[in-house]
């Protein structure tokens, strides 16, 4: 056995190969199983994306069909989730709690096998975050509607109504464009569950948790809050100029990996146009762009040489904005793209077969002595 | 930066450092906060064990008092946990997975904070785990009894009797014996999930969802098994040989860590020994330590150089099984001593604020182009 390493949050160790994703940051490049981002996020149906991601190709139109069949089969939820969901609104429970509280009860209803835990965690996630939604506004769950494909019927079952094209689109190239990204802590998290042989439900529960945390990147809510009040394009430089001038930190700018504009933004940004284009109102989609430009320019000019670039919260909140999503809807939308991921990552974990567990250091103390209670000082 | 390192499994990688527990495989040694585990495990109350992990020193006989006063206000279940425990015995669900559904929801009730958190959800999970053995049991839950110690209260929670001194110090030890041990794979999910500055609920549940996996090594069913197909001592030796000329694994012997017996088994052995010596019945005690006599010796004979010694689960089987727990009960009666070492790792990695993220190996396609699905082939 060789000298152990020592790396506290595992920076610069590779935990292991995945054939799912390939995040380079220093080329603003993001490959989903062999695809760039960029041919997948607007063309692919969302069901498509997830069979790639299974299956390390795309499916034919038979394939396509019998998968879109099941998964819609499956979106409905047990009679104990939806309950569970009932119990805790009443309590105003924050909604990414109500999905973790849900997905660890997604197994219930015979759900058997790695294949099935991924196809029914796919299918019921949005169920889970649309009917908690309604739930907590006071509202009666929508039934999901079969016809519809995945994305379309996530917007459908939060709204009660069919969404245009368009906005039916601006979700799914969204689910699409979050649905993998290498090992970030929330995929990590899944796999070292399922490296013990657990099960699927387990694991993804365990992501759930990891993806709620504020460092794991996922809150895409503040920077949208700045676009609102800059609200004019003409006051953007002197907003954004007191604000660097204070230290302050602006949000949606600014990544651990990339230090070129994150490719999600830019496929992320298109179809926000195209979905206020579509609208008939281009006006929060221009001043965000003109927010972005002036940000850009002044980061360079206040940072030289950090290369802070819009990263893929600034235009995920514009979309699911324009979406009709309040800023609550936001990570547990983003878990819905997500878990098709996860899901693919357990079953890559699960095939390998190999323990995930790293050693550690010890610090403390050596050598006590055990005294009894009562002899104990303060 | 330099050359990332690629360690899959992550073994021979130090994740962190800790002041909680040290694991010496070597020497067959382990410190719990400082404390060799022969000076806790049959001398502290499982509170006491508590607050030593917690505080990093053992609490004088207010603090003592002020905690079990605590933790016994904590034990009642929420009711949307209880309705969920209901409802999921009714599909009888196996008693680990009805402990993640229900670890998931120890959240409601107004508990806020990290150190809430770590208070209820030490306090509760007994409360889990009694509660929903009964009503797979077809038996209505015993409410906790604040006038009993934790340990005592699980086995009377379980039970509806109060257990002897002997039996409540027997589960008492074994809580103990198992709290914590370095950064196995549950534990270090439980890390992962709170790198993200998330809360202890979502890590523990993720936690639980890990110590599932038959991997994760907590499965001391089997060697119990052996025993009992033994029968007697003077068939001990011919059922070995037999066993291993099969070229079968003896389940109990052999772990990844230590190569002389795990002190674990050594402190389980003796407590295993005074419980049923109290109980007036020595025979399955006798019979235990033949065959591990026996296995032992036959391992260095077949096995040579392979150190193949008692592990934890070989006296865990016993103990429990001598407590009156069917095999079911023993990996979530592991859980009831370990989220307490779990919810210390957390209050630890908080602390720290540092997230950990790994990065990852892509060896998937590359270059591929998007086709219509209508053009795709079989």
């Amino acid at each position: 056995m060789t000298q152990p390493i020592v790396a506290p949050g595992l920076e610069g160790i590779i935990a292991g190969s995945t054939r799912l994703s390939r995040v380079n940051g220093l080329a603003g490049e993001l490959i989903i199983a062999g695809y760039p981002l960029e041919a997948i996020a607007a063309n692919a149906t969302f069901e498509e994306t997830a069979y790639l991601l299974w299956n390390d190709r795309l499916p034919n139109a038979a394939e396509l069909a019998e998968l879109q069949a099941s998964l819609a089969s499956l979106r409905a939820l047990p009679r104990a989730t939806l309950d569970l969901l009932r119990a805790v609104a009443a309590e105003k429970v924050a909604p990414m709690d109500a999905l973790r509280m849900a997905a660890g009860t997604l197994s219930l209803g015979g759900i058997e096998g790695a294949e099935n835990e991924a196809a029914a965690l796919v299918a019921r996630f949005p169920t889970v975050v649309a009917a908690y939604w309604r739930l907590l506004n006071r509202s009666e769950p929508v039934e999901p509607d079969p016809a519809l494909g995945h994305a379309a019927n996530y917007l459908y079952m939060l709204n009660g109504q069919i969404p245009s094209p368009a906005q039916a689109r601006g979700v799914e190239t969204y689910l699409n464009t979050v649905v993998d990204h290498g090992f970030n802590a929330s995929t990590f998290t899944a796999r070292v569950i399922i490296s013990t042989a657990s099960d699927l439900v387990s694991a993804i529960t365990g992501a759930v948790g990891a993806l709620k945390g504020p460092l794991h990147g996922g809150a895409p809510g503040p920077a949208l809050d700045m676009v609102f009040e800059i609200g004019s394009a003409d006051r953007a430089e002197g907003y954004l100029r007191a604000k660097l001038e204070r230290g302050e930190r602006l949000m949606g700018f600014g990544h651990r990996v990339y230090k070129v504009r994150d490719p999600r933004a830019a496929v992320l940004s298109a179809a926000a146009e195209k979905m206020f284009q579509a609208d008939g109102d281009r006006q929060l989609y221009d001043l965000a762009r003109a927010v972005e430009e002036q940000a850009v320019a002044l980061l360079a000019e206040y940072k030289p040489g950090r290369n802070l670039q819009t990263n893929v919260e600034f235009y995920t909140a514009l979309l699911l904005h324009g979406l009709g999503l309040e800023t609550a809807l936001f990570t547990p939308t983003f878990a819905i793209g997500r878990v098709a991921g996860w899901t693919a990552h357990c079953l890559e974990q699960k095939a390998e077969g190999r323990l995930i567990r790293p050693g550690s250091d010890y610090h403390g103390g050596l050598g006590r002595l055990w005294v009894a209670v009562d002899e104990r000082g303060n």
